[in-house]
């Protein structure tokens, strides 16, 4: 692989061909892909995103029911609800409305669930490209999705194979001597981003070829790490619950959806929580503090990882011990 | 404006030129641009893509400090902390760690804060290429920020001028008959992200022409939205506040900070969510709620935006009406 910093050529193209077929259940996706973009054009570093659409299409994913209906099966945990909308973690990790269920450009009655596995997908796609190409091409599955904070949507990775999806900058630095430790450009979500621009979304063009990212691509012989890597682990990200969510979770709490608030903190940090809701808790040992007992106390020390010790009741109050990692 | 949506091309293109030599304050962008791309080489649809960078160095704010030392001003709430990491609400209304205040790329010592309107300064640039060239442009100015729920970052616009932002697809429907109502691609968030593959973040390029994508961008005269389309207004968003942070703020409810949990909800919702912390509250009216008084029931109250009826305590607890909108 080339070095995925410096190999940075500063010019990319895409281009989404028009033309493809309404895909069914069993098509080869090449098959049908070859009569619009020939795969003997096809390139080392070349890099194919392909809509989880039509790829839960070939593989059987399009299923009776509504969005409502399906929605509990795919479903790890709910994150956040407004209204009509549902916003979930799925079983591979993703935080979408829906749950990635969609009922556009799919017959009445049925709706389409996103790939069982679209990394797996992805390395089947790359798998199929080298044997009929020779050739290195990296995948990406994308999908669309909404954000937190900002209105709209974009396409992101859902799944990927031969692509670094982030390049690490750690230990880099700038040209005045910076490091550069945190920066870790979502490469694989920028090219599925770049596709939906090239394609649109009423055209039907769910393939789009990018070329200019070779310095991306891994050599045969290597998937890399995936989509997967994208995904935030559940306990490593801040924004688990909704607001609201948050709140009501914390004061009905379920210790199974505890690491939707992020890992334990600190005793220290903890203690400055605590203090805020106007208790000074004793320290106790490293991993264990005692407070008294009350809704917001335990609302807090709840959302903060902690768990209380069973049979701890005391003057004092409840104590609570850092969950051992 | 041809259609934004039926016009798309299904092709494009970026290149981030090498060579624009390190940016000081006062320096016009565009002189030294057209030494590395040649303005006179731009057609009508063209998108230049700027780093909010090199526009706030020419727009003198790089400020003596660390990004610690200047967090507060950029500031208009903390969303969430964790460790070294403040995600805040900047004054733009973008949400961002550090509120994007920039550590790289600038000499020690120093820092880089966002340009202080990005639209404006978008409008200025397009309005310089009219004057220079008599061509559309559109202008994105871009910055990298994380994401709730995914690893790594991207680029977004941060300002736009004379590009659509987001493309509405409201009353639209698929091949098959379905609405696509709430679609709404947030394309100038893509074309960023597109420059930063691109341009790479080492490569000292800091300019990207993205050419392809003429049915964005309006006609001259017109600048459209901006990039302040895509911020989700407070209290729009369900992570308004990171989990932690939303139950220590509703056990301490500071009403000022109230609308980081979104707009209120209807009496439904709110009997809906004091039912899961035990009340079975008092309906009094169609906008108002008596409910006991306990750390539980005020802090779910608050979450979801009522506000207490002053000197309404009484036997049967407080009464909590609904914001006049």
């Amino acid at each position: 692989m080339s070095d995925p910093v410096l190999g940075v050529p500063g010019s990319v193209v895409a281009q989404a061909p028009d033309g493809l077929p309404e895909v069914r259940e069993g098509d080869d996706l090449l098959d049908l892909l070859d009569h619009v973009l020939p795969l003997a054009d096809l390139v080392d570093g070349d890099v194919l995103v392909v809509t989880s659409k039509v790829v839960s299409k070939a593989e059987g994913r399009v299923v009776a029911g509504t969005r409502e209906e399906l929605l509990a099966g795919e479903t790890a945990r709910v994150v956040a609800r407004r209204g009509p909308t549902t916003i979930v973690r799925t079983h591979h990790g993703l935080t979408m409305a829906a749950a990635g269920i969609d009922g556009s450009n799919v017959r009445a009655g049925h709706a389409v669930l996103l790939p069982r596995d679209p990394d797996a997908s992805a390395a089947r796609l790359r798998a199929g490209l080298a044997r009929r190409t020779g050739r290195s091409v990296g995948v990406v599955v994308s999908d669309t999705a909404g954000r937190a904070w900002r209105e709209g949507q974009t396409d992101i990775a859902v799944g990927a194979a031969g692509i670094v999806p982030l390049v690490s900058f750690a230990g880099r630095r700038d040209a005045h001597g910076n490091e550069l430790a945190v920066t870790a450009p979502a490469v694989a979500d920028e090219v599925a981003g770049l596709a939906e621009l090239a394609s649109g979304k009423l055209g039907g063009r769910p393939v789009t070829l990018v070329r200019g990212l070779a310095h991306l691509v891994l050599p045969l012989g290597e998937d890399g790490a995936g989509a997967a890597a994208l995904v935030r682990p559940d306990g490593g990200d801040l924004f688990g619950y909704g607001a609201r969510e948050a709140v009501l979770r914390a004061l009905t709490a379920d210790p199974a959806d505890q690491r939707a608030f992020g890992s334990p903190v600190s005793r220290e940090e903890l203690l400055g929580a605590l203090g805020r809701v106007g208790v000074s808790a004793l320290p106790e040992g490293e991993h264990e503090v005692v407070a008294p007992d009350s809704p917001a106390v335990r609302a807090v020390v709840f959302a903060h990882g902690w768990e209380p010790v069973p049979g701890s009741a005391s003057d004092a109050g409840l104590r609570w011990r850092a969950p051992t990692p």
